[in-house]
């Protein structure tokens, strides 16, 4: 391999997808998406995605196309062991790079399948080959490494899988970082996220702010019965960024009061969670007809081991009572139901905390009882299906609880 | 404009995606799936997607390379009433033809502002501009009507706005009916859906007719813990597919054995539910570090009212002992212990099955009890995060329960 210097002047970046089952639409490009948001993230310009399939030529087509317009191609797919699979190959001849059997990348393969104790089908072989002066980018998620090449010209190429599970650790560990070196002056942003208060109610509440922004920028979005508005700097250091942005947040928080959760935060869950480790309470749960989608947001919040006690999860809230031990007929008011049914939650498993949800149709009601003391909502939902129905069931009673927990913190 | 013949030999189709929020990952390209899906649906060919920016020269350069390789061009986004908005322009341009202002379009935008209460701005007449010779395509969701236009080397654009709740329509209610006349005839396709089974060890087990097949194509999937092949034939008609497909679906299924669990189902729950049913059986459920998750995948069936019992979730194993009421102390064996707790839950909850998983570090465990007879497994995983522990624990438990229903039919 010849020497090659890469300028370091403004770079341009194209996303290549490779796969046909995405031109017959039998997935959704969420990789896409997913490496845009990280070139934006890093300040770099991508000007053109491109989707091809499993097809020698027009890959090889689609690659030149890209060499002439661009820097920096990132391809997702056509990484895996079958025939089909071809973006390596077709890309390491655009690039004019031989490849070899990488020995290491083949015992990890090898290793991958012994621990699962199976045997290493050859066709995974290929999985190994490696373009020479290449760099190997580890994927822990599975048996396709991804590996990034450079042409003489100074193109850079990275090949990531398809799977979005293995593309998107890779993407942020071993990709980001290299591209840093060429991110044209960072952006720096802040999430305001926000409950209890629709997309367009809260742009209004903001609009002055969006509309005088340049720098930083106010962009609002919504997301699964939530909404969120993220504002965003461009600044050549974390400290300028953090001057631009810290006035601007106070302002939104301000204005949005108790319906903003938090800054940066993972979610909801994981704001209830410190809550209550700091009250020192623990909380069950007791679900009707949304499978027990409340107790298992909290699965990913570090803490959920030392506050969350057993969940309880049915099609109806007569299957809960049964399970809690609770022989009495419930009451027929849903709301009172959901309050009867909390409270025994605590009682059965012990907690100090219980909340329940019931989804039955369009009807939502929840409760939740916090050291003895319960509150309850019950509401008719406009007709989106069971998917909203249950994220906003649940969506109501994580933020009656948070707000309970924010009123003991007074 | 000069008359033009439309050649009605096999048509290759493009995508070209406009609009500079999805090079930002704002957000997620659906409208390209949407179009690929509906090409595909009626048989035309699909090679190549673009996405580029709302930038006069970019997307130019990025028409003649579509009008370069395919015949018929279909664009989303660009139609709105900002300076942004340029597709229209650009593409009229490229195919040379003049803009004029279409009396009827403009009258039905002043409609839909009068029946809003508001007063047209004056940046929506722009909307109105139609190609010479073009075909207006109506949009009842907005004020961007799409339209259709022809170039004189017999190309096809076919121009569509970005909402996907006013693209889907159009291209449904509008595209869809004129795109069908050059069909090749259309594709059928069937999906087999596999378990326990890799998708290279599918792959190989099947290679010789993937290798082989042009009518009926094969390909493989991988697919959250799971494995697909999608066996696709091209017909004139229904009954010709299912003659292509019958005997090529019915050697997969016969070489994949228990394996492969349906063709054409939802998923794999919705196969178990059906078994449930006819077996007269109820299913309760008790999770430990799964959230609960293989009670939520049955949500969505159907039957689950009928067959589904309580489901218990928990942290560990421990905490589900003590919410069953189960007091002596688990053996230490995960899977022996899983197998004690999904006896317990049959009776607990009154049900005539009961499921346990257990998911702690990389330790999968699980357990199925069905009428008093108990299945149980216990494996390590490799190191991949919460998401696939979670679903490989409940995939396996899931598999479990097949099978010994499946054993109960023999």
């Amino acid at each position: 391999m010849r020497e090659t210097t890469i300028k370091v002047d403004r770079k341009r970046c194209e996303i290549l997808c490779v796969g046909t089952e995405l031109l017959l639409g039998d997935i959704l490009n969420t990789n896409a998406q997913y490496l845009a948001q990280g070139l934006s993230k890093l300040g770099l310009d991508l000007y053109v995605q491109t989707v091809v399939g499993d097809n020698e030529a027009r890959l090889e087509n689609a690659i030149h196309l890209a060499m002439t317009r661009a820097d920096i191609l990132l391809f997702t797919g056509g990484l895996g062991p079958t025939t089909d699979d071809i973006t390596k190959e077709v890309a390491a001849r655009c690039f004019h790079r031989e490849l070899y059997m990488d020995e290491d990348a083949l015992r990890e393969i090898q290793d991958f399948y012994a621990l699962t104790r199976r045997a290493m089908p050859v066709s995974n072989q290929k999985q190994a080959l490696m373009p020479r002066g290449g760099l190997l980018l580890k994927n822990p998620q599975g048996t396709a490494p991804g590996c990034m090449m450079t042409s003489d010209e100074g193109h850079l190429a990275f090949l990531m899988p398809g799977p979005p599970r293995e593309m998107r650790p890779m993407f942020d560990n071993e990709v980001a970082p290299i591209l840093a070196r060429y991110s044209n002056g960072g952006l720096y942003s802040k999430a305001v996220r926000v409950v209890s208060l629709g997309e367009s109610r809260m742009a209004e509440m903001l609009q002055d702010l969006i509309d005088a922004g340049t720098n930083p920028t106010l962009a609002p979005y919504a997301k699964d019965g939530e909404a969120m508005v993220r504002v965003t700097a461009r600044a050549s250091s974390k400290e300028e960024a953090k001057a631009i942005l810290d006035p601007v947040i106070n302002e939104v928080l301000q204005r949005l009061g108790r319906h903003a959760y938090g800054v940066d935060v993972p979610n909801l869950e994981s704001v209830i969670s410190e809550k209550l480790q700091q009250q020192g309470l623990t909380l069950s749960f007791a679900e009707a007809g949304t499978g027990g989608l409340a107790a298992q947001r909290f699965l990913s919040c570090e803490l959920a081991q030392s506050v969350c006690g057993p969940g309880l999860s049915a099609m109806t809230t007569g299957q809960l009572a049964c399970a809690l031990g609770l022989m009495d007929a419930l009451p027929e008011n849903t709301a009172e139901a959901c309050a009867l049914l909390s409270q025994h939650a605590c009682k059965h498993f012990g907690t100090t905390a219980g909340l329940c949800t019931l989804v039955s149709g369009q009807e939502l009601a929840c409760a939740v009882t916090v050291l003895g003391e319960t509150r309850q909502y019950a509401a008719r939902m406009p007709a989106r299906g069971a998917d909203y129905y249950r994220t906003q069931a649940s969506q109501a009673a994580l933020d009656m609880l948070r707000l309970m927990l924010m009123d003991r913190e007074a």
